[in-house]
């Protein structure tokens, strides 16, 4: 019997760093501002070696090369202001994830995978939207599942009308669990198709093809055969003649992070994880670097080194490292180390060059690693001590914590200052969480003066009374106080139910208007969870496990 | 050992019919415009038999006579305009949910108790927004868990500061489960309190006391012991005069429903359901009767039995019945009998007298009942006929199933004319769903003008290709094709996985906004379902099943 994907006995670190020279299934071609992307799934080449992905079906490894190729063409060609999503293969645009992997992965595996590949369908449209990479599906053939999933995520949905093509989300009939990459969510949010409709669009395995896709708001064109290259190449053209992109930009290049894995930690140029396996805890430490480019051509000539763009990258991929490859650390513990007026110096370039196309990117960049790390099922406390830097963008970190902690006063034998918290113009806009709203305003949804009362304190450093005082931290401690209730914060944390903190912090961490994508993760994904637990999805009799099988699943009838 | 509650070995019908002179656990007193609600729990009267509700703990038949009492209040008592929820025990409010019976509960039971105690708290805080009658939660002694979780759906929520009352949501650390009655989403969206503080009460098990509850927004008002009485009663008269109530009126009385339980269904005056367990279907026909009273006098002489408000309250017991009593009957096929032209005059007579304080509350119960529809996790298909009368209010019916049918002209050997559906006013405003928007909004959330072109056809009746082109039913056939339509359409509908399907309503059938409600029964009870699920909580070494034991739950560490 093969070992179940995601269970300690198949553990394989899971990489979330590529390249297109390393791509497996997807291909880039580029013709002025028109990008193609095209999915060309290698059957053979599963992320877990023993699952063939079969008519571009997909696999964990199949999208962290769909994030890759997506995060390349904002960063690296500003040229870029339309992308056509294709498919290689005859017949299929694409058949969503692979349903054996599904059914042989863990609950974590199902999980993690789900929420990587919702992130990822929302960077597409954080592309569309803020960057002017309007994504268009192309579909000839079906585009079942995930496939559809997919295409919702662009800005526009081509259909081929040759009798053929189909767009549909069997999950439902077929697999007993729910279209888990947001389809449920886009359908009634973001393509507002009537409810009745969607209910019989997501009971109908076989789908539904040309005219009524249109009539039923499922795609947004149906196109003769005759006239589909053409048709869309025109759109396509004419989409990224909305775009605001530069014109003559060069774009910079993301080469591969620079990473060293050790049993006890992670450790990046500005970021440095180690793990206290006995406290399940990840001590996640971000640093700066002593200078920063003096001006908006230096940040271009600098490229992926400028610190905020390498910092952001390092950051993502460490949470991401943590989520799948390390499951059973709990807790993040997030400090800072360095000079927290370097910190405010990047907001002050981040601030200033906000209209610059490479800068706007980073900052979209900063936000999205920041909402990964508001969705990340950890919980997270930050530590405020002497020598930290929670300055602007990174006491986001602080805002984004369950619970933050900071130190009174100095050290005994420690020569430097008593800790500060410090904000920049970046914490009032610059980084909205899912919900639309900024950590500050969302932490102070019931006392929105505050976010006032701390706009006044700009730059300034705050100490430990300060920030209390103005609601930014959750507790101060002095030295004498400190060692122990950090312990015995960390102990009783690590002494909990990891699934009821994923539970509450699920709620916690939203006050305030939800929206599409808290949605997604909120609604959609905590019903998608219960399924997955659930024996008439999961069990020996369900539908996943005997799906291929040629038996039909039993199921416990009774309705909650 | 004990059977599980909710098995089928211990299936006991719940009935949620009662009265005062029924009560176990809760009594009523009255002065001037302040009623007292006094939660007194008779330990040997649980629901089941064979759990001891100490400490003011509650179970499903505690929470049955708070509802009564809640509903009674309104239509009995239309001089009451503040209710102050007291306990009659030394040193504690209400100790929440009782866990033995929580651990030894099915999943559906458990599933369906947390909902219907949900529907009771949304009850308190209509009647304290909608119907004048202020609640007022007095905690003297310890409000644990969902005993918070209910002073939260007070309006105002009163702490003795005697050194040792105390409010706390210790679910988490001492049972591995959420809060799971709005409790988590009332911290964050009705009280706002700061999300880090939230986690720091939500993980504290003693509790928060005093000045510190106040100040983190727990409590409205903290009282010496010396002022307590006093106090309450300043607080209740004071609330009690912003109230709306009328003067003088004359109460209804609510008597006791006119059922009949059979094997085969359920018949009610206006209300049948027929049951067909092969094909896991409930038949849920509502009638009208010939008459209606002629004017506002005559509707209060009427009383209860003004068809409006009697087939509200057998409308309500049906879908509670069909919850708690009828797990397996997956699908609910609404049907009407009668004459629209009745239900029009009844929507008439609703809308001419709205201010009116009685007919106000009848078209907030038939909201409230219409919502419970909305939450409840079975599917439901209309089918409209010649003979039905979907007529204004209950054209809802309609509107809120996932699917509806309507048959075109004739049936052969049937004199009667083809099915025609009605608009009245109350379709644009009288019964918002928890979203806040009518049906008939959520219905054509892409497409607002619908919303308008169905408003021009108000009153006048809609034949099969009207309604269609309207956008007002899902499909229509004619007689040739309807059985074998429908019948196809009710089996494979059985075929489905029942949690599937449950997921995929509850997110199908609330598009556009979210609200604290919509919240509670999506994000928030979707979450607990899951943890529900989990070993960690409800496993042979989880919490839920060693509460009580001195063993310490063992946890997988994973986290998803």
């Amino acid at each position: 019997m093969p070992a179940s994907i995601g269970e300690p006995q198949a553990m394989k670190q899971i990489d979330f760093q590529t390249d297109p020279s390393r791509y497996r299934h997807w291909r880039l071609g580029f013709d002025g501002p028109v990008a193609t992307l095209t999915m060309d799934v290698d059957p053979a080449a599963g992320v877990f070696g023993d699952t063939e992905l079969k008519l571009n079906s997909y696999d964990l490894g199949v999208d962290i090369e769909l994030a890759d190729a997506v995060q390349r063409l904002r960063f690296e060609r500003p040229e870029t202001r339309a992308v056509l999503l294709r498919s290689a293969k005859p017949n299929v645009f694409c058949a969503g994830a692979n349903i054996r992997m599904l059914a042989k992965a863990s609950h974590a595996h199902k999980v993690n995978f789900c929420k990587f590949t919702n992130e990822t369908r929302l960077a597409i449209e954080d592309a569309s939207e803020q960057s002017g990479q309007r994504y268009i599906a192309a579909i000839s053939g079906s585009a079942a599942g995930g496939g559809y999933e997919l295409a919702e995520a662009c800005t526009w949905i081509m259909l081929i009308d040759d009798r053929r093509s189909t767009v549909s989300l069997p999950e439902l009939p077929l697999l007993a669990v729910l279209p888990g990459t947001g389809g449920l969510t886009r359908l009634t949010d973001k393509r507002k198709v009537r409810r009745d409709r969607a209910d019989v669009f997501c009971t109908t395995e076989e789908g539904v093809r040309g005219r009524r896709a249109l009539d039923w708001r499922l795609v947004d064109e149906v196109v003769p055969p005759s006239e589909w290259e053409q048709r869309l190449r025109e759109r396509a053209l004419a989409l990224a003649a909305t775009s605001d992109r530069p014109s003559g930009a060069v774009g910079i290049k993301l080469p591969p992070l620079e990473r060293n894995f050790r049993a006890g930690g992670v450790t990046y140029p500005h970021v440095r994880m180690e793990f206290d396996r006995v406290r399940r805890c990840a001590m996640l430490t971000v640093t700066v670097p002593a200078q920063l480019p003096p001006d908006l051509s230096a940040i271009h000539a600098t490229g992926a080194a400028f610190w905020p763009l390498a910092m952001a990258r390092e950051l993502d991929d460490a949470i991401l490292h943590l989520r799948l490859n390390e499951p059973e650390l709990g807790l993040i513990v997030l400090r800072s180390e360095g000079d927290p007026n370097v910190v405010l110096g990047a907001d002050a370039l981040l601030e200033a060059h906000k209209h610059d196309w490479l800068v706007r990117e980073i900052r979209l960049l900063l936000k999205r690693v920041l909402k990964r790390l508001d969705v990340t099922a950890r919980s997270m406390i930050a530590l405020v001590e002497p020598g930290s830097c929670f300055a602007g963008t990174l006491a986001e970190l602080v805002f984004a914590a369950d619970r933050s902690v900071m130190l009174t006063g100095r050290r005994s034998g420690d020569n430097r200052e008593p800790a500060t918290l410090h904000l920049s113009a970046q914490n009032f806009g610059a980084y909205p969480m899912g919900n639309g709203l900024t950590r500050l305003a969302t932490r102070f949804i019931g006392e929105p003066d505050s976010v006032e009362s701390a706009r006044q304190e700009l730059g300034g450093p705050l100490d430990a009374a300060a920030a209390e005082a103005l609601g930014l931290v959750t507790m101060t401690f002095e030295e004498i106080d400190w060692d122990d209730e950090v312990r015995i914060m960390l102990e009783e944390r690590a002494s909990f139910s990891p699934d009821a903190l994923t539970g509450m912090e699920a709620n916690l961490r939203f006050a305030g208007p939800e929206t599409m994508e808290t949605r997604i993760f909120g609604r959609l994904t905590a019903w998608q969870n219960w399924i997955f637990q659930r024996p008439n999805a999961v069990g020996e009799a369900g539908s996943l496990k005997l799906y291929g099988s040629g038996q039909r699943p039993r199921f416990d009838q009774e309705r909650t």
